[in-house]
């Protein structure tokens, strides 16, 4: 079935994780995939430039279609597979509406995650600001209380946009991942830290679980004191 | 009709113009909506934070339904009303996959043009350095040459993902409409300028033009130089 679509991929990438999960709950199993290396700055290989002129990943094919945003593909996935495995849009006004808010506003969060995590990569080294690194802890910190308030009115066992899996487990789940896997508290966070607990099993999620994660079970500690 | 919507915007803002672009196009006119200042910083309002917590605008409700994502607000419309005014989600695999990569691919271009017109607005003056000022610009010119690629390849008189006119021109017209307001030379990108002039007389676009645009016709030339 999914002979006719290619991943490229990295290991922890939320984007990538994204596809991957997308795939597995639309039964999209035995897609040509390639596992690449970040620190080798294989996302910048002619392989992926063919399909993604950015140089970033995922870069993903179905046919002559190609869809490299991760909210592209789950959404054009969705679409074209809507039959396959459980329906990932939910059909109630009220639960589509929350489900596109969560979806969309996680962007807030991934990208004040990055601005804290990936401060050194990204900034080069003279243009380094302590002031600049106590901002995006604070602004980092604001986020994450935001997204504890919304689980806290998401019932035990629910999902984000209501009683049925959707979309926006698809999207938001690696992002809180990120989170714990950088030393976030679940004792401090203890409706986040449930929600990952509970979509962590989910057979989708563990078939895509980050290989290196897997390997190296202990991440980093960058979000312990938050 | 929609008089159960309520949009609180400010003038400029693309996120903000989507939705009132997408409002347009579904007929949804007579929504409640109110024009906020950021000069006066009015999106950090009590008015605001009630509805969006992180005081940024749109901040939009229908009914008990809270969309203040420009990309969930369209889409929730979109699916809600989708056969009043014109379908904006093509039928066609082919056209609804480039219309998902086009539409979420753009924040890369909006987040670059950020980076290059509010740098002073966003980091604070001891952070400042021309290396990144410098390394901005080169982010953004090559990001506007490869949406100006994309458009070689779209047919004269068609739109971004085919013949139809759809989400991905909601999305990613008022983010090419900034450039150009911000001093982009349609000579030099001769693509991009033929589709902000097809795009700039729709009728929702222009019932939507932002006010002091219509006040104040010229823009800055932070762009000029591209």
């Amino acid at each position: 079935m999914a002979k006719d679509m290619t991943l490229l991929w990295g290991s922890g990438s939320p984007p990538c994780w994204r596809v991957m999960i997308a795939l597995e709950e639309k039964q999209l199993q035995g897609y040509n995939q390639k596992l690449l290396s970040f620190e080798k700055a294989e996302h910048k290989s002619k392989e992926v430039l063919d399909i993604n002129p950015r140089g970033q990943l995922p870069a993903f094919k179905h046919g002559d279609n190609i869809l490299n945003e991760s909210y592209a593909a789950c959404m054009y996935l969705e679409s074209r597979f809507r039959s396959q495995g459980p329906q990932l849009i939910p059909e109630g006004q009220l639960e589509q509406a929350l489900m596109y808010q969560r979806m969309f506003e996680v962007l807030n969060l991934s990208d004040k995650l990055s601005n804290v995590i990936y401060y050194n990569y990204r900034v080069p080294e003279g243009e380094r600001h302590d002031s600049a690194i106590k901002r995006n802890k604070e602004n980092l910190a604001t986020e994450i209380k935001l997204w504890e308030g919304y689980f806290q009115k998401v019932e035990v066992g629910s999902y984000l946009a209501g009683k049925a899996f959707s979309l926006a487990d698809v999207i938001v789940f690696p992002v809180i991942a990120y989170a714990f896997r950088f030393g976030l508290s679940t004792e401090r966070y203890p409706k986040l830290g449930a929600y990952y607990n509970m979509m962590k099993d989910r057979p989708s999620v563990k078939a895509t679980w980050p290989p290196h994660w897997l390997e190296n079970p202990q991440g980093g500690d960058t979000l312990k004191e938050f």
